[in-house]
């Protein structure tokens, strides 16, 4: 395994961590996971399959790591202390962050969200992931206590409704497309917090 | 093909035009399309596939008359006449309509959801679901222009996220589940429009 820093030698693909793991991840965006050789992603980058396991011990070391990314960047949001935060200016503060990982990091939660648990690899990541939406539900629950946000939207349902909407960028977002992936998380949180109703109506 | 009324011989699973296609489509979204053959589907259902082949000329045809019914059970929400009703009156109705439209038609939406273009028959379904999209967003920006709803959310981007939190539905929600699906209509259509501040904000 190489363990230097990860962004180091970026810009050479296939022949530094990054690359591989860039080009893995593509590959199993647009074949799956299972479809996917370590041929394939040889082939992909011109090297050979010796190349990659100087990198990676195995294909499933790369889906783990690969999904660990994923969910490191979302789990983050939740990670930092609460400090002088409401449990509502924290649940912004997560929707945004939320946004601007996916924003960011694309390819790896387009991954995460495909996995449906074959394996132990894809079963450990459901659980992180299942993990992740009790902690978003609970602050969803502790607003409602608090009288900042409505209680007539169980907190569950809202919580999987407005994760419905961020996941979804994963499936319209572009990075080289129309839209401002940086103003994401401000209409995320426009969108969940206040909703469509003009400030005016306020 | 059979021409007898869907529904008229429903509960004989494998002998009726319906059973057929419930059980197709439910392997489509379990194995992909590609991966399921018209043995399968004759399989599940314990019947020979010129069985099948009685009531469907191909398996593309399973697959284009199932997209059709989901796009169907969308679009319907948009073409009622507008009649009285303003832009965001009908906004709120569409968003109301496509949820119920799911939760009774989960497997065939779930189906269409997952299309990602390859032959002619999921062409054109992706090109009816761009149609829908245009609607809709033409339906936010005409509320826009109204000043009914917030204009510092582009149109397009509203859309999009609002029927990413409703389509979001074909991965956690379940009729055999706690969640009351005829309660997901009211939920939807509160946070999309009002968000999660309290009425008493308002």
């Amino acid at each position: 395994m190489d363990t230097a820093p990860a962004t180091a030698r970026r810009g050479r693909p296939g022949h530094d961590r990054e690359g591989v793991l860039d080009a893995a991840v593509a590959l199993f965006n647009e074949r799956g996971y299972d479809a996917t050789s370590v041929a394939d992603v040889a082939g992909r980058l011109g090297v050979t399959k010796s190349a990659l396991y100087h990198h990676f011990p195995s294909k499933e070391a790369v889906l783990d790591i690969a999904l660990g990314r994923a969910l490191d960047s979302l789990e983050a949001t939740l990670d930092r202390p609460r400090g002088e935060r409401t449990a509502l200016e924290e649940l912004r503060d997560v929707f945004r962050g939320a946004t601007d990982a996916l924003v960011a990091n694309l390819p790896y939660v387009t991954l995460l969200l495909r996995v449906r648990g074959n394996g132990e690899v894809e079963q450990r990541a459901l659980s992180r992931r299942r993990t992740f939406d009790q902690r978003v539900t609970a602050l969803v629950a502790e607003a409602q206590r608090d009288g900042d946000i409505r209680d007539d939207v169980d907190a569950a349902v809202a919580a999987r409704l407005i994760f419905g909407m961020i996941n979804s960028l994963v499936e319209w977002y572009r990075p080289d497309g129309p839209i401002d992936g940086s103003r994401l998380g401000h209409d995320v949180v426009t969108l969940a917090i206040d909703g469509l109703l003009p400030p005016a109506s306020v």
